[in-house]
């Protein structure tokens, strides 16, 4: 029988309380140390896990005592903390996006390949019991050839420093993608701007393209006044619909779709739609947080490579990458 | 006291039913001639309008005793008939798109001027007591410096022989932005794709550029499962949402906005939000339609130039040129 | 060859265009004369229909080139006008509330069987396509037992003259559940207030017992700030809800339902929950009162007796006198 | 300077835990002690509350280290507990409904006051930021005169051994009526049908008479597949609707009316309708719970009563009998 895995958690901020929560219940986990530069968050940390180490030495990462290194700091220090866990030998999940340039996130695939650890992104959508009807859906071809994919993700805040908009909420929609689609895109489109002085963009506009047709989109934005989480996936034989906020009905599958049926004639192009029934099923109710928890566990124990590994995270971080670099060059499209 | 106007309609499909109605019940007008070239439309218009004439000749738009003329027949045919009628002394109200180029507008510009004649383009919505309510906010600077224009327009339906998706919707935007805001667009950037081999895009996204950094875009679709006409401009003061398919609360103004309050410190910059109350004003439920009849009528009693006037109309048929142009060089910038 | 029936309506105020309007495009009928006693709405009428005879007089009921009456005036009229017009051998359409009392509604019930005539109250919505697809889930069993009815029809306006809240609104819902369930109620219990010192209630609450602890509820309300429409039928097996305003989703049908597993053990009851898909079906787009038109002249033409005849009107009729009288007295159970 | 207050928890069930974590952080009070008669719940207070001495003795309410009980068992319990604490001098917090009788109620308002020490109810609503607001709007007579009150709490669950759905569901609208309105309710009367042989109602109607023909009307089900929580009020001046499912526009004002503007002529009653915005006020987000503890935490310091008292708890029990006694009797109306 293994004896539990030794868990440490650098970052107490936004997410990293979530992190303890969880790994804290894991059956095969025990969270043994947290670090964070803040006294404050140290405090709630202490408050909350009276039994773990607390500090603000982010050396936990390579402490003996520790098999497994969380890391939820911003995404400029991600690179320096897993490199060091990793030459360490520990597994490492860290939050998304995964690096600050692809550059880093491709020593880090190639460190914890060489070092043979388990190296995850928590891209955490993934879980979710929507993405996975999602990518039930679509893999068992329910809605046909696949024609675009459209995504609202905006809301008033949160202005941050190190990273815009882009960088924020677009690394949903591009690991999503990566999982859902089995092919991937080849050149991208991005329009934003910053409205603040602070160089940070703060509206922005994706488009991604793949073969046959098949175009993304994201409108992301952190000055919205109302707050909308919703995807649309148009296909030949169905629509979807994911409403993230809609916790009663978040997917939705339409029976809709056209269909030219003649080109000839006084009006030229006849179109016919169909309109059959909406169905929303059921989604279960299992935190997403927790089965990935359960899962990157697993394939710790298992020597297995996650779906969602580095490799995943690098592709994402490369798509951030290249959005950016459309973005300085006004929208030019940028191949892949 | 002034003799009635004598109206001529040439189109009787999707909406000269509509300018029949209206026209035939304002005071100052008299329906005197319909045609259309399909007879079971003739059969409809005869049905409905027995005292009124109806014919398959274009012709009308030149008859003697006609002193206006309605045109809402396909985008490819409004040049024709709009030179005809203006030629022979006529007043012409043409639906949108104006034209299928700029060129053929500039040229029914000029004749109307020459002419002296009032020369109309229906864009319906400037006249919907939304934009009305939407226009009068923003020039009393409610909203403060406008951030952001988006629109979204999008359901299933209607593919089309003559037109592709900007050309359908994004007339709607072009004109009420040009309506809205008191300065020009810049640039603009679209991207678009057809699914149907048919030559025409079904799903397009279009963004317009502005000084100042005021960014707009729409999402034009007919492959939509759902149907949606949202539009959010987002200001420096306040932000406003028009949901069209909310009858109830078609407009909300949100006391939300965003502000930097420092860049200093550790965590770099601090943003501060506003939230304050909504008000969803109410709005006169006069159909938009009937009130541009009137004022129609009013400009040519007294000599005046609609502020939707043929001008208006060419700048909005120059910006689906350029969105074409655009989407034909993958979505290349181009200046307006 | 059969020829036309020719059509007679009397009443041009709220209802009354439609029916001209649906019963001008019958195909096997012809509209031939229309009674109002305001000047304005006659004008209405002979502006929309040249060809049709518009006078004041009553009497058009029982004219000798006039087949089928149509009534849509105030309810208090309805016996008089009804009566002559069987008496004088012509088929009847009256508006939902038949009549003015049961004992008026049994006479016409009578006289209609005496006279070998077609007489039909117009419950409109027992045509629609949302409430005939609740008849058909609700027909082949799919929500298995019926628990409960619960209905709310609220809005702000129009407080009438001539009939209370109830009388106004709780026909809908008497007429549809006569539709819908295979058995007659056995007692009721209504709760009402005027708020305007006119003797007519604007906010009331009904409540219906049938057996088997089936119990159906309205709330009805002239003084609501939003308009609601909508009805939830929970059965052991399904649920059901209609949102007559959600045009895009009318019907939802929940897998949904609880059962009790266990009664024993520390915790008494122990009940268990299924949370299965909803879906909400595709409805036809055809108008009911069309539909219900030409099921009239169905009748008519094959000498069939409607489902919504003068019995139908008349048990309608008695629950709102039942009603009516549980008001009186406090909400006092009605058996019926 | 005042010591901290001993704060101990009978009952760590659905709602234990919440108060557990709100008193653990409130700055006055002391967690010490938690009491459970589940092993299971036991474990799980122990795992998040290390310090805190778990047991399954109830004794704990009259332990010497405790100045304050927290009671948060099922109802039957409530009577016996309380009044243990109260004789052994302790202040009490009871969650609703106070008791399972009016008489148990009483005497322990009675206790309290004898003892002089703080007995609160814990109608939590009371002190949520949508009830304070409209508590607000009502007492500056922005509403005007009050015609009606109408609350919806429906969902599926959670069926229940010891309380029907009135005595779950309708505590949370007697509580606030008493706290909005200047008035006490004259008579009641209430249906309700139970469909599991379980003897417990789970689809009830309540209606409450006031004066001035101001009526209230709870529809509460526990067969509901859709959740609602939806109140509205009706007033001469203004409505307003309490969505407490809706988080961004809880409270919504319309500046709606009717008037009875003559009551001669032709038509007899003419009305009018004001239709003026509708304003969703901006809500603070501070927890109620919190605040109601703080509140709780005052009241002992200050020797205050709280509004929420013994007194207020009672006037809900009794409520709650008349209802169930109305209940029993088909729906009588009870006087008060």
């Amino acid at each position: 029988m293994s004896s539990d895995l030794r868990v440490g958690l650098v970052g107490f901020g936004y997410w990293g309380p979530n992190l303890a929560r969880v790994f804290n219940s894991q059956p095969d986990c025990r969270l043994v140390a947290i670090s964070d530069r803040s006294e404050e968050r140290r405090r709630a940390a202490r408050l909350l896990y009276p039994d773990v180490e607390v500090s603000s030495d982010d050396r936990l990462t390579t402490a003996d005592d520790v098999d497994v290194v969380l890391i939820a700091t911003p995404v400029s220090t991600h690179y320096g903390l897993a490199r060091a866990a990793l030459a360490d030998g520990k597994h490492v999940w860290i939050e998304k996006p995964m690096t600050a340039s692809s550059e880093e996130a491709r020593e880090l695939v190639e460190l914890a390949e060489a070092r043979e650890r388990v190296l995850l992104v928590d891209h955490t959508f993934l879980f979710t019991s929507a993405v996975r009807k999602m990518k039930e859906v679509i893999a068992a071809g329910e809605l046909g050839e696949i024609y675009y994919y459209d995504s609202v993700r905006i809301n008033l805040g949160l202005l941050q420093e190190d990273v815009n908009v882009v960088w924020d909420l677009a690394p949903h929609d591009f690991s999503i993608m990566d999982h859902l689609f089995d092919r991937a895109p080849l050149a991208l489109s991005a329009h934003a701007r910053g409205h603040f002085g602070t160089g940070m963009e703060d509206v922005a506009y994706v488009t991604v393209f793949y073969d046959n047709d098949l175009m993304a989109h994201f409108h992301l934005n952190w000055l919205s006044p109302v707050k909308l989480r919703r995807t649309v996936v148009g296909g030949s034989r169905r629509m979807l619909v994911w409403d993230d906020l809609n916790p009663e009905e978040r997917i939705k599958i339409y029976q809709k779709g056209a269909e030219v049926t003649s080109r000839e004639g006084a009006y030229g192009i006849q179109a016919s739609y169909r309109v059959g029934d909406m169905t929303s099923p059921a989604l279960s109710n299992v935190e997403a947080l927790k089965a990935e928890a359960d899962y990157f566990v697993e394939c710790i124990r298992e020597g297995k490579r996650p779906f969602n590994d580095g490799e995943a995270g690098l592709r994402v971080v490369s798509l951030l990458e290249a959005s950016d670099r459309s973005i300085e060059r006004n929208g030019e499209v940028v191949e892949l």
